[in-house]
């Protein structure tokens, strides 16, 4: 094993030190976030930090640093309380991690990238068309990290689009059937396979 | 597409709700948290809600329930400010899970799975033997996230164990070539296998 002590990881290279700590947390979500600027504008940019908080209310949460990129999500949450999450799945990874670069924000990186927006059910906020799992947020808080200044944005579950094909009887979204992916680091993506489910546990004696 | 708003959402069955939303964020890491009581016990549960928070310093973050199992971690990451994180890899899972019943906090979770615990660098908590990726954290912070009643637990790599074979030159853990897995839901696992990686984006042309 190659060890690293905390001395040792202050002392890294940044890239070397940045890609290190961006993959060591295992692999991660990789959503496509879209919003829409009070003047209309889209924006679509990729997270890999979306994480469950809880089923009831159906809430999930994300991080971001507001004072780096990508502001232009931040502000349009902030000034239209609404976004929307939607899964990458293996064809797109190419056009979704192209949305981590740095755009006016009159830009919008659907037309750059060629990813279709889709507006549906009333949603302000654009769906990227054909996403197996999408879903229209509604901004709930924000939670400030003191100690690594950063903002969890909270939000509930509005709508909710999901692949019916990937649906199992007990509500369980097979994402692998939907060819979802998964993020490594700042900028790998890798494609799971579902291998096994094993349900609720009980203990069981030694 | 099969659409669920906020009411039909609200209106499902619960264990098809608790499915459907747990496994709607996507892909989520797979880690195993290892912990020891004030009294020695040591303790071993899975968590699919790790989250790098930042690289300088280098933290990440998890959530958790205090009010709700698993208790042992928490009060022992309060009781000892420490705590480890180790990736779960394929031959794993099956023992990985069975950490989610719950036993009594004097039942150790390694004597019932049969995996484990490994003891070094000074590190009070046990590690995981074999788990390609593994660190030893030191807790910083918790934050209340107050609408959804759940606690994000904010902690810094102290150390970091890493299989020397993961590791390219920039610093990437090449996680797929651990067999370091991935979580679907509550109690699916999947395997993911590293297909490109893009690189830092610049702003390109329409």
């Amino acid at each position: 094993m190659k060890y690293f002590n905390i001395n040792d990881i202050n002392s890294l290279d940044k890239i070397f030190r940045i890609n290190l700590i961006n993959s060591c947390s295992g692999f991660k979500s990789a959503n496509l976030l879209g919003s829409i600027s009070t003047e209309g504008n889209t924006n679509l940019a990729v997270f890999s930090s979306v994480t469950h908080l809880g089923s009831n209310p159906p809430t999930l949460g994300f991080i971001l640093r507001p004072t780096t990129v990508p502001r232009d999500t931040y502000k349009n949450i902030r000034d239209t309380g609404v976004f929307t999450i939607n899964h990458i799945f293996e064809d797109i990874i190419e056009e979704a991690h192209q949305t981590s670069a740095k755009y006016p924000g009159d830009v919008s990186e659907f037309d750059i990238t060629g990813l279709e927006a889709e507006f549906k059910e009333a949603c302000i906020a654009p769906f990227v068309k054909n996403s197996p799992v999408q879903m229209e947020m509604k901004y709930v808080e924000e939670v400030y990290i003191k100690s690594n200044d950063v903002l969890m944005i909270v939000a509930q579950i509005e709508k909710l689009f999901v692949n019916e094909k990937l649906i199992h009887k007990d509500g369980f979204i097979d994402l692998s059937a939907g060819k979802v992916v998964s993020i490594n680091g700042l900028d790998g993506y890798a494609v799971p396979k579902l291998k096994e489910r094993f349900g609720y546990q009980r203990p069981k004696n030694k």
